[in-house]
């Protein structure tokens, strides 16, 4: 940002596809970023971003950017900052030509999640794995990843409960939205009236992200946390809204007094730096009733807030709740954009530095 | 049933209502019993049974019985043996009424359930509970029950792991269909694109009746199952099937191959005495896939049988399943046909016998 | 609107049902009006309104209303001007003893929409008929109404063919959404995967109130329009957005290009007034593809304008086309505030002028 | 057919496919045809058909169909009577080169539905059209089709009004199920809660086949229907089941009785015939109420039969109804294996004769 006080200039890969367009949106009017890149397959490259997309999120397509000339996939950028809403398929070869051209990648794809120098971030839950950048030495540039849309919900609803009471085991049935949902894993037909008993891969990284979000420093090393964690994962008949219903095992007793307590009271970095795109409330609680449901309670705190209802004691130990959080805003391109504005606001990416506060 | 080898007459009870249109369907050709009462509300009574009830239930409505003209519920009863598909509100009183009568009433309501002197009867999984009809010393007839819709598909697939490797502790995340929902608990717009995460008492209702028809007498005293187990009960825009995502703790290790082997082998008294209303095989197995669906696997076996699907191993005595039953045929009318049928074939209805093979 | 250029105090009628919060919700940041009295049933009477409604409407309950206390329908009103959601059950008499007090009454209820005294308005098709307010020498106040939730989508599609054009004759078939249907005349279960082909009265509505817009003063009496109208209603499994498809004769010959021009250039008194709630465009073309669709297009002009898509001429005075409207904002409360906004700025109503520009 | 009454051996094309499925199991009992040849694609030539396809359709997969061998399109093909579920991209070409082997083709596909030599049959609407196979002079087999699944319902309803009153113009609004969709035409979230306003193809389709469906024979040549016919085409979230709204305009005037009368009588050759999959009666007349729904109402005589309902009179040529029928029975597999029937009853199959009854 510079002493012009302007907008940081940012990149947005794969713009043209559902994630990407929910990058465009919310950075439309984003005090720290402006959108000045627009990049895609080479299929659209060339044509202007309003003809090459198919424009389908909320709202209408901010006109600045609707006149930006896509860029092909591989061409040079000129941002510093990119956010990727790359397939998994090509986004690990892209981000990584990116770092190496001294790019800050803020990538939603699953590929660099799981790698060991990569931090994968929900903001409010661990900052302080933003120490990883660190281990980035075979680039000059940095990536960092946000997880998967059903993790996030999860992470959040249970970080206030690690560090008040810990965790021992941690059992999760999802019924997730089909927003999520990729075109080739469901035919258009499934999702009429029925449930869906299988996400493929998703179990998998539900389980292992989680696992690293909730670790924590030993010695140098970023260990996953040390806790059982099964899952089953479902899609239902839901446009936007990932439902998780979970059983918890704490390591402390509690009451449920002091869930309601801890979720209530939950803050963190993202909160004290005041970032642009950050909830106040983290966690939404629903002391009692139907609630939450996708329709009725999704859009609290811009759709970055995590809500937690349906609080159930089976044993002072265990607890039952079930807890929802916005699968293509918090859990997609919102997520990322928090990473983004949580790493600027600490000074932690590399040539960049915030002149607007 | 008289030496004719005729069909034995049967009234029901609540006849004009969802359950009780699915009785009428069920039982239009059935091989014992014949509907020659139909019983409802002043509001019907006297009207023919065609003009008294929208029809609701899949293929036409039977001809005959629909010129039956409907008699109020409290007139005099003339068949031996009545089907209840009344609300709880009025089953209560109605059905006691009918045992003091001398008539052995079949009922799909929750009011008696609970009662030690009732047997709650899954005609698979526990047989022997029949045993306590010798306990209605009050009345001349008899009580018999069914369980709630939910709670069926459970006790299914769980009495061949209970028979073989012993339970532990229990964990079960419903997805319940809206066909089961009584209108005044859900609002026309809450099944559209929606979740609603609880369904007033059913989380009770699910967790005290398994636990009921689970257990085992100990002396002369029918003592409920030894295990923990919780339920967390979702409704969503499903029409019929309830999918429930279960976590089992067993007593003893097993492979893979074990669950699916005792689940295959599944076979009780009702198979074993050819019922008219029993499915063979009981438990259908979904060894791999997105398995058990409800649009796509519900109607199986007659819509009798229960799907389990989605098989896997936490370690060797942590499991992990989806089960899937038809919550209007298995979990309601069906059920309790098939829990007639049970009782008059082993001669346990009083005043009662068959006298067709 | 006293001199202090504060804001004109409102009272809502009906204000804990689903019309009532809306116009609550839409009410909260309006720059004329605030909401300071909420009114509903003698059961809700003396509950904070927080307390006495589930709030349902988009986004949060706005603070302040909140904390008001809810006053039984038929006490004493201070506003003068209200807004009613009632129940066509009790709005015609409710809203006549109102009036009879001196009140100005904007009604989203049917019960005086074809009395003629009472201008039935969408602000951009008729603002004449506000004239029709010196008929009403019964009372001191004004009763003044908006038409039916797919009326309104229809009127402003229509006008401005009528203006240029001449209409002959127009059928419609609707595919109306859900949230729309009071709950008596839907199952739970209706809208799952379902066509209702009736919503009772909803024909006749559309019809009559349709031909009363589009009518003209001739002498001092309101004839309606001279037109053949025909209407087949279904609901439709959808949240938001009443669909319509219509096949209109005009009286003179029209190219493709011609009604397009008409309809994107249509404007009217609310957007020559700049009234806050109205939309600009009035009218969203759709010059090709599958539009206008209900879960994407609904938002544009918050919910205020009105879309029309699948233009195609059958000759060249036999036009079909598409067009869509939100049933909920622009079809009930935000059609409501629109009417009361053109009055107002027109110095229409008994004892209220607009002191803020 | 053998002198040893056996049945007939048939092949069916494009067999692994939805369609096709609905072949296989539409044929299962059938009395007179029996699957002996399943061809597909070559990826799946040389696989059990068991193997090959992920069987959809309602019911369990035929057991000795199952364990055929898949063979490929373009090898050859025993069976005389072949049915044909290929995607229009390829059947033109396959079936014509299996009618120059003499086969008889009866197809579901669009191919050659509209050439001129080629029948277009709903065979109670236009069974003198088989006379059309005499045209049929440059191969020794021949080719039959049925229509797209829209126009059978519509001509099932106009016919009987044609009869008994004449027609002068139809304009029909379509509500499609997806089950006819084809998966590049939607995307899995379009049919969430939502309509979209166009099929691609589909309103040219259903106007340009029911002019031929309805047409007559001046001198030898086939011409279509003199009449006006427009459809605007919506796909909404339904399963199986289209709704047609049709405005008519008749050269006569009628009574409502009239128009009831007409759809209640009538019955054609099928009927006469008693063809094995002829639905009695055809047309289903809902006189009241919110009637037909395809939840509700859709397996009516096996799903071939038609609903009409809505049925209401604006003058007394013109006449408003809704009208239901099955897409993927009567409107795909079911019409086509009806043809079939038909013409063999007729002895109009070179080759084929039929020996059972």
């Amino acid at each position: 940002m510079d002493v012009n006080d302007e907008r940081l200039p940012v990149a947005v890969l794969g713009a043209t596809g559902a994630v990407g367009q929910r990058f465009v949106a919310l950075l439309a009017d984003h005090p720290w970023f402006e959108v000045r890149e627009v990049i895609a397959s080479a299929r659209s490259a060339g044509k202007r971003y309003r003809d090459a997309c198919e424009w389908l999120a909320p709202g209408a397509l901010p006109a600045r950017v609707g006149e930006l000339t896509v860029r092909a996939l591989g061409d040079p950028v000129e941002s510093r900052l990119v956010f990727s809403a790359l397939d998994a398929s090509v986004a690990r070869d892209a981000e990584e030509a990116l770092a190496r051209a001294g790019k800050v990648v803020c990538s939603n794809a699953s590929s660099w999640r799981m790698d060991p120098r990569v931090p994968l971030l929900v903001p409010e839950v661990n900052p302080s794995h933003l120490a990883l950048l660190e281990a980035q030495t075979d680039w000059p540039g940095a990536l960092l990843t946000n997880p998967n849309c059903s993790t996030i919900g999860l992470t959040l609803a249970l970080k206030p409960l690690q560090d008040a009471f810990g965790l021992e085991s941690v059992s999760v049935v999802s019924l997730q939205a089909m927003s999520g949902a990729g075109t080739p894993t469901l035919r258009t037909l499934d999702m009429l009236a029925n449930v869906v008993p299988l996400i493929p891969g998703e179990e998998e990284k539900l389980e292992a992200e989680t696992l690293k979000i909730l670790g924590e420093f030993d010695e140098d090393a970023l260990q996953p946390a040390d806790l059982r964690l099964w899952a089953q994962c479902n899609r239902v008949p839901v446009v936007d809204g990932h439902t998780l219903c979970v059983t918890v095992q704490l390591e402390d007793e509690a009451t449920e007094e002091d869930l309601l307590d801890v979720w209530r009271s939950f803050s963190s970095a993202p909160q004290e730096l005041e970032l642009p795109t950050a909830p106040d409330p983290v966690v939404v609680v629903h002391a009692e009733g139907p609630a939450p449901q996708p329709r009725l309670h999704l859009d609290a705190g811009g759709g970055m807030a995590v809500h937690v209802g349906r609080v159930k004691s089976r044993d002072p130990r265990t607890w039952q709740f079930t807890t929802l959080s916005h699968n293509t805003l918090r859990g997609a391109a919102g997520g990322s954009i928090l990473v983004a504005e949580l790493a600027l606001a600490l000074g932690r990416l590399p040539g960049l530095r915030l002149s607007v506060e």
